[in-house]
């Protein structure tokens, strides 16, 4: 499927989307769980910021490749949307412009739209944030775009140093955002709550005082990588 | 009147204003719909962002140019500003020092100016949102400034890509900052307007569920364009 | 003791830590009254930006060196540090990852300990904001870390463009963060208290309407470098 | 394949690899023209730059995936390299340590490698050149790198924005980097050749003085989208 | 004339020139010392930078406004050009694509311009150092554009922070690019051509051991500012 | 001594410099090989690059601390310079401007100065390569700078990420520039020499094509740390 990335022209009606149940069980845990419960891998570039505060989402991938200065392509993709998808958004060469505002969010509100991820700049910003219709981006910017260009809907793209493919899970929140594979998300909601679990656990013994040294039992092992406490730094200077 | 773009050690003191009236209404509608009502142009590089949230604002330009960390003419400026003016600041090369705090914002604000926007950096942040003094900025930063080197007051100036001509209309939200020259004001309010309803009529019927695609007649030249549609991606792999 | 800086293996017990009173009083001037009070030296790099508004604190540091993508030394630093510290965290290489979450957030609070300074990146935000314990920091990145290299705890460090020694106050605020020297606090105290009263008094004139050009007897010296006023553009291009 | 991205621990020995002739003529054509002839697709972000000049190569990827400021997994895909490969690594998370240098570049020069394409640093890039062995990296730094975290090799990764996979075809040359599908082979070399071909003719056309709005029949459709010819600009301000 | 800045859909054919002797003999003194020659104002942003070494060039500048990722309005440009023009690109949003390769170098080459300046991306660069034709450009980077959007050509534009009107006269070398106003070329000439002989004179005296200290008498105002000399470091810490 | 770090309007007229010898013979090694002899310390960060290839230097450091857009202390460091030493510049605020052009390398060329490294820009470089004084800057840039402000000369300085010590030694190359501590030279010069020959035995071994997984033993590591190895990727998706 991989020669298809960066093809342009195409539209693809139906895509499987992972599990409802288990996408939005995924919004539970937050962007820094669930990337280290699925093996530290899907998180796209921290240059991807959300331009609300407070909001996690999940969703499914409805993915749109466009042309640089050129949003014609999110009014196609609007039609392909259900509710419960995320609007993931790469352009085909590196671009700032406002590509989304007001209008399409309507539009992809009215659809069911959960949230727009986007390689590329929005604007609008304080109306969308009064909307509640949360935004990753890589940039706020009025620039206005045209509509020339073909791109594509629901072929795989790569997003902030991400592969996604259609249906892929999106999850957002103040951190950034994380791509778990349709096929992965069963195993990823288990190891996420699993991880989750742990982690309330561990915040009750550090927030009594506790250390990881101990808890972790890296006290060993520091010392064999050589780990040395010096008294004063005086004792190292004499 | 461009070869005197860069020129130092001038102040100008009358300076034609474009029209109160219309200016302020032009605070009503925002960066990216005057920017776009205006022919897409004027817009601040998207370095420049406000420091508050939630703010709309417009005036008409009083411009300055600065040396690098030195923020001398800032005191100059102040007493060639009138109620309603938006100073309008550009280094001579780039700094990200902070020339302007409560200090400067106290002075402007008893003389009536509405904002800054800054192709540098300002300090003393939490306080300049305590006083509500708006400001647009590249860079936050403490780092102090001299008072050594003359630059320009009410000279034409390049801010952050764009011309700036004292007097010209300065509007600033959260998406950036545009600039209208003060002879176009009158026709960018009217195109303003007129877009301002347009897209109200539009949301409308967006929330509704309607289609852009349909609303604004997209299929047939997509079509023509070559747009595919297909019903999976293994239609296209098989 | 400038030997030491980039050494990796070694922890120091005990650091000499500038006097909390002293400290504490410097949490009220904010970061650009004690830059500028201590004579324009000591900000970090503007890039080192808080993860909350509104937030001004003092502190004394320990110092943390981490190498690219290990957090490891976290565990180690946690248990030198008492109440009234800040941790100063600085990488080997440039790093974006998020060495820093709710966790290890937990377990510092448990130690009194006020804040971070990371010149690299964090995660967990929005829940490191709920819990009250502030963040400045690099990058914002849900990239998680390992923990399998050696760095160094409390020896001098350079962050973010500044030396910083263990023990030396930093002081964080919206506008950045700054370093005080150990052995100058009491110096920088004074001449901050003193710089605040001056700020208060002139904010005072300026609010009224006064001049910078006539508080600070501008008009001499800007007239001998030769600053030249006009009455109109015309005048000039005539 | 693609929840095989990001994955660690791994190594793949045998690889599928393009076709060596089809391989060795798309190194004729340069990176612009087979980024044209495939669709324009594949580039590699341009913040991948070669460390020398003049130098236009092609090869079959061996694709490495690093943990950020180690190198370990670079000694691993040596072994799996062949004659006509070109290394092609990105690091987990964004590094611009120098991963490789001269020992390393002996080590695949031996094997038959023709060139590396890292989205990270490099060093000894003076004996690099001398030694005639091309580079394409993210940054130049003597940075030092360590070896304790596995990687993978031949595994699919996410290199500078682009996909590649085990055995694709790699084209480098003083504008960047390209990725051709190791598939899609054959009908790039054909089309490149065309492009080529055609690029050739209209070069002498050109070279003559005749016009691209002329040879391209661009004049009716730019009159259509109503490009306007005035004499003078007083023409436009009268 | 400001307003025409950013407007599309129009081409002025004659523009007014300026003098090709004085043009000519601004070639001659490079970048640095016109930019002081004429009151430090003109040169542009440092991200222009030269794709080839050595080369110093001048000539009349043919200004094209272009829209991201379209390199549509370069031919309508080469046919307003004369022998001994540059041409300078500015595009309507930031864009690195590669607008510009070895086909419209031939073309431009054939029309006798000497030089592209351009705040965007190049491409075939190799081919355009062997053909001898001088770009200073933003980016390298091979991604094709498209031809769907007008610009204007001969309309005042800013070109990487500066104002750039038809006709004026860019100089181009190592350093970067700097831009004379038409109507100053001679007087900048002049005091070009004045600042090169008084800094060959001051570089017999400095070649010879003179210390600038000496020969521009800074002791005194270096004294009055407050230098002060100390024997050693130990003097100040004792 | 971190003290004097940032302090202005004094100049050091004696300073401790590192062995003539020594340092002459660090400059064999090379950037990279000096960086991993001293324990992976001392090195500038990568945006300071060489302006020529080919380059490799050693000398002493005679260290500057400049104000933004202000090069009046070169006149004063001028004079402090003896033959072997090289210039060390730091701005106090991140700054790009053209501090130091042929005329200032003429001086520090007459003084037997060896080269000059500046987190800030430099100008007439294609002069500078003519006359074969080698620098390493941020930037390049033709912006003039102005003579108003104190800075300091032979105090210690932070340069690009690094303590300098006014009498270090500064090694230079095409990879960057590391700093070693002046009371370290000895040390370093050991462990660079064990270092480089070191490597020359290594480089022999692997140009015969033996493999780093052999020589330096780290199969068995690797297993240990679970790198599994597959004969085909579709033995991973079976």
């Amino acid at each position: 499927m991989s020669e298809l990335i960066g093809t342009t022209g195409l539209v693809v009606r139906n895509i499987p989307r992972a599990d409802a149940a288990l996408v939005n069980e995924l919004g539970r845990y937050g962007v820094a769980t669930i990337h280290e419960a699925q093996g530290c891998k899907g998180l796209l570039a921290p240059r991807i910021t959300p331009i609300q505060r407070g909001t996690v989402i999940s969703g499914t991938a409805v993915t749109v490749l466009v042309a640089p200065g050129d949003n014609w392509m999110f009014h196609v993709a609007v039609e392909q949307c259900q509710p419960g998808d995320i609007l993931v958004v790469a352009p085909t060469s590196p671009c700032t412009d406002g590509y989304f505002g007001d209008l399409l969010a309507t539009s992809l509100k009215a659809r069911g739209v959960r949230a727009l991820v986007i390689d590329a700049g929005v604007r609008d910003t304080h109306t969308l944030r009064g909307m509640g219709f949360p935004v990753w981006s890589r940039a706020i910017s009025a620039q206005g775009t045209i509509k020339e260009t073909l791109g594509s809907v629901n072929l795989p793209i790569i997003c902030a140093g991400q592969l996604v493919n259609p249906g892929d899970v999106v999850v957002a929140d103040d951190d950034g955002v994380v791509i778990v594979r349709r096929v992965e998300v069963a195993k990823v909601v288990e190891a996420s709550r699993e991880r989750a679990d742990l982690e309330d656990h561990k915040a009750l013994r550090l927030a009594k005082g506790e250390l990881g040294l101990d808890i972790y039992n890296m006290r060993g092992r520091l010392s064999e990588k050589g780990l040395r406490y010096v008294d004063s730094i005086e004792e190292l200077e004499g």
